[in-house]
């Protein structure tokens, strides 16, 4: 090691903790245990003290640390905390001579920080273990596979909002109804996912996320009409029990989408059972974002909450049960759940909704749909996780050059300042940054979905972006999940939801090889390397022009690199926080020869990058 | 308006919205209204279009604001939001050609935001109106006066902690016993009070808070053994009825403070309810951060609940009813009450008692302590103000040269960075930011208390800082409350709790005359500008070695400037956020001639101090 080479500022950079192994003694912890806490910095530094600042019983308690081993270029100091209450966050202060610091999830401070973004530990967790090691794919059913033709919706069988169904050939492109009819049925069903397990275990899936499968007049199933049953277009209840009888023995989880939020108008409740809903004096009636034809469940009816999830057979718990044992639920529109004007209970609605689903479950999966900020459900007593849209997939996009979706669904032509690896930095740790460690790995990491364009059809992104999107959603802490088709660069059209729902590419001809492969590797990466699963994460260095990262424990680093500048860039990749490399391995790189490494010390690494290349990079440490 | 001279990046500075008239059209907000929300910024902008962003149901709502007026150099834009649920947060969305802007309660970001620092409606919040027009004197009984010396403790009356009682004479300087005996007596009294209100009209004091006045063996009496009687050698209940008469004759209203955390040791429940307390096999109980003479009261305990808050007659009722007429409560050691290992029930405990307390007295005053981050505290729904130590106090001593003293209890030697306006801008927001307007103007902000030495005998701190401290003081949203003696310089020593609590000085040729003459002065300016009571607030400008704030409405501003720079400092303090001066009017410096308006322009007012001087400057708008 160099001394000279180093100044006393380095340190501040190389100072890093979270919730991983390296740093907290145990995962799951209960109450009553004692963990230790650790933190580390570089071997030259300025530091004097080193404390454990938490709240216990609202008391603002401080624990002087321990030197604890030098490891590398790294001091380690360490603490036992005592894990008296269900809920503890905690910062570190680090004193010198003449000053103090004080370090959270969101990085390293000279002034005193409010508690946002303390380090978080959640005694008795009911962590769904299976999850963080999941390659999820999502399932849009009546454009995957047609499985069973039978059980075909017939032209005309239904009518919604005056559009009658159309049946339509697979292949052909789904019309985008200027009132949301979604009545053009290309016959998909279970029995078609069934048949298509082979494919799914090729490409190295091992979970599936349906879109809503119960009775239903729509292709999307998001206006039920009996959460008992599973749509006979769909193949019903015998052809759930049968899908997840072959998934589970191929290995495969399954997890169901559901609206606890409103059923559809056509459910016999809404005629039978006014007071399941909100059903006002002049006749009108509470519906989700004002769509008539979805009218909100009351959750003041304690019938309601029975029915739904409280009684032994309510509808969140059956399908948990054998013989259909699904693994977990995905809730539609979580974000609107039990908030109704003056009633706004969705607190108290989601935690007596997990209570229920893990007593049934313990390792069920409840993930969430949720757009915007969503940290409070994320504590550990609500949700697991939620389709991350706000911590992964919107800076992600925008951080490559497409302007955010859905801000320009309310605000026209809105246009944001060129993409920034600054901006990025500040979207990803405002919101991981307020969460317990333990759920950053249960995140659902998308890049598109049933109501958002596949990025390969971005008109504003180009091939190298996406290469770059894809390598990003499987190195981010959380769990991917492929919007089915993606993983070919199926076609779409953007700025409707049709244009998200294309039918499914079965003509390997017309796959993207690319997009493939490049998923298949990522999957195998990910499945091969458990450290881009649990290992640490940690933004490296941003500018205007770049962005680097890094998933890493103290063997060695991946580390992920991308430049948007014009004319390319010289990228020096400040390894003070993870480790001095021994070796460097170049994993992937978008184009052949895209990434020069220019030289490397035990500091940094210098590598160039041309325009929008992105290169991943294996180190491992000396 | 001389257009030349602006650059088109003045308009980021200029950006400004909060709760105050201007900009929201009601203070006192109820459920199902029509609230007209602005914000404005300076004419010479590059903004296409400007929208209001809030959650309604949880649902992100966005409405394009419309021009509504220009005037002097600022265009507003409004937009009407209808108040559909008790608590609405939202921020704006300024959109240029080619970028876009947000602005919540901590200033303006050109990226996407989460919701924290969100600006904050609360629907029926029950404001206890009177408190943003109080100023507050905190009394600790027992070291006031002595109003009736046939009441006081003699020698040896009681034992506390093998400490015997120990009656003083008036001046003497009380000992801090080692094991907090708090046993000296200086004989004070609510009579003691009583015959001091016309020093306190004097003054200008319009609310007093006291220091616990229920039965108890200590001096402090947070030990209390009978939450029923007033102690007797404070007068008993009669002389708090008759205090409170006359203090509601003469115009000051006056709150109490009280544990509901914990008895004192001595209490008989202890003895008799052991239900009443967390008890365990082995004989050991909860008590108070370990001080054993502090049992913590179990509020798993319904009848502990109705004795303390829920019962008709219960403690925090009977107190607020006639003939007591109390017109709030002080909570001590807030922070802990509800939360004792695995039982956190912080959150549904003072909903509760809020509610209780609320149907007794609608505009009882709940003000908490409360040392740290406790945002979620102040959202409207449960305390009205804090202890304003975290976003307050703390920010305020450590800006003008004093280490933390909270920080300090605990790590030993801790130094800060030196004094830095930047600092104190964060630390300040990060508090502020959080709150809903209508509370921020309920913050309960003190310089010193029965726990912090007075700001005056700090030793890091000189004259010109005790000055700087004061006027803050009277000019930071939220009531100001003067600690018994800090308005005549009176001694004490740091360190301990007893230092803190010297016997009033009650003979004038001691007094700090400069000291008194500018609580007065400053007392005086609240009284007669509401806008230091109402108005917006803002931090102007901030350096290492400087920082300015103002206090403003549309038709001028109270500026107030302080340096630490060694050398003294040129300030430009911007106007683009205020307007533009047309008169400027020096009403307060810390040293004549230290202040020196060297120019003023339409967008900037530029003075120079010297090393740790203040200024107070009041600004009228073209």
């Amino acid at each position: 090691m160099n001394l000279e080479r180093k100044t006393i500022d380095d340190w501040k950079a190389s100072v890093f903790s979270d919730g991983s192994k390296l740093f907290v003694s145990k995962e799951a912890i209960n109450l009553k245990e004692n963990i230790d806490i650790s933190i580390r910095f570089s071997v030259v530094n300025p530091i004097k003290s080193v404390y454990l600042r938490y709240t216990r019983n609202g008391e603002e308690s401080i624990v002087q640390m321990n030197k604890d081993k030098v490891e590398h270029n790294f001091v380690y100091y360490k603490a036992q905390l005592f894990i008296n209450q269900p809920f503890i966050n905690y910062h570190f202060i680090l004193a010198t001579e003449d000053s103090c610091y004080f370090y959270n999830q969101k990085g390293l401070y000279d002034h005193i920080i409010s508690e946002e973004y303390d380090f978080k530990l959640v005694a008795g967790y009911n962590q769904p273990s299976w999850v963080k090691n999941s390659i999820f794919y999502q399932i849009f059913v009546d454009r995957f596979f047609n499985g069973d033709s039978d059980n075909d919706v017939k032209d005309d069988e239904y009518t919604l909002n005056n559009f009658k169904t159309k049946a339509l050939a697979w292949g052909e492109k789904p019309y985008d109804y200027p009132k949301g009819g979604n009545v053009d049925f290309f016959g998909g069903d279970l029995k078609g996912i069934e048949k298509k397990i082979d494919y799914l275990k090729e490409l190295g899936i091992n979970a599936v996320y349906l879109n809503p499968i119960f009775e239903a007049p729509s292709n999307h199933k998001y206006d039920c009409t009996d959460y008992f049953n599973v749509d006979k277009h769909f193949g019903g209840n015998e052809a759930l029990k049968e899908l997840t009888e072959a998934l589970h023995k191929a290995g495969i989880r399954i997890i169901l989408d559901i609206s606890i939020n409103h059923t559809g108008i056509n459910h016999p409740w809404f005629k039978e059972k006014e007071k399941y809903y909100y059903i006002y004096n002049d006749g009108s009636y509470e519906c989700w974002c004002g769509e008539k034809s979805l009218p909100v469940l009351n959750y003041n009816c304690e019938e309601v909450k029975d029915i739904m999830y409280k009684g032994k057979d309510s509808v969140l718990k059956l399908w948990l049960e054998e013989p259909y044992s699904i693994d977990g639920w995905r809730m539609d529109v979580a974000h609107n759940v039990g908030k109704v004007n003056e009633f706004q209970q969705d607190v108290s609605i989601w935690k007596e909704v997990r209570k229920e689903i893990k007593e049934t479950k313990e390792d069920a999966y409840i993930v969430s749909e949720h757009w915007t900020d969503c940290s409070k459900y994320l504590q550990g007593d609500i949700w697991d996780g939620t389709m991350n849209y706000f911590g992964f997939m919107r800076p992600v996009r925008k951080y490559l050059g497409e302007d955010d979706v859905f801000l320009g669904w309310k605000i026209k032509d809105i246009k944001f300042k060129k993409q920034s690896g600054t901006l990025f930095k500040e979207e990803v740790l405002s919101h991981y940054g307020k969460l317990p460690h333990v759920m950053k790995a249960l995140q659902f990491n998308l890049l598109g979905s049933h109501d958002i364009h596949r990025i390969n059809n971005s008109p504003s992104l180009d091939k190298k972006d996406v290469a770059a999107a894809i390598m990003m959603e499987f190195l981010f802490p959380g769990v991917p999940c492929i919007y089915y088709g993606e993983e070919v660069g199926l076609s779409g059209e953007i700025g409707t939801s049709g244009g998200c729902r294309f039918p499914m590419e079965w003509n390997e001809d017309k796959w993207n090889r690319e997009i493939r492969s490049l998923y298949k590797k990522m999957i195998s990466l990910r499945k091969t390397e458990q450290i881009l699963v649990e290992g640490s994460f940690s933004i490296l260095d941003v500018s205007e022009d770049y962005l680097s990262f890094a998933r890493f424990d103290d063997k060695k680093a991946f580390i992920f690199v991308n430049s948007q500048s014009e004319s390319g860039c010289d990228i020096e990749i400040p390894m003070n926080r993870l480790g001095e490399a021994d070796t460097i391995e170049i994993i992937e790189k978008t184009v052949p020869n895209a990434l020069i490494v220019k030289e490397f010390t035990e500091d940094y690494i210098k590598v160039h990058l041309s325009k929008k290349e992105s290169a991943l990079l294996k180190v491992v440490f000396k």
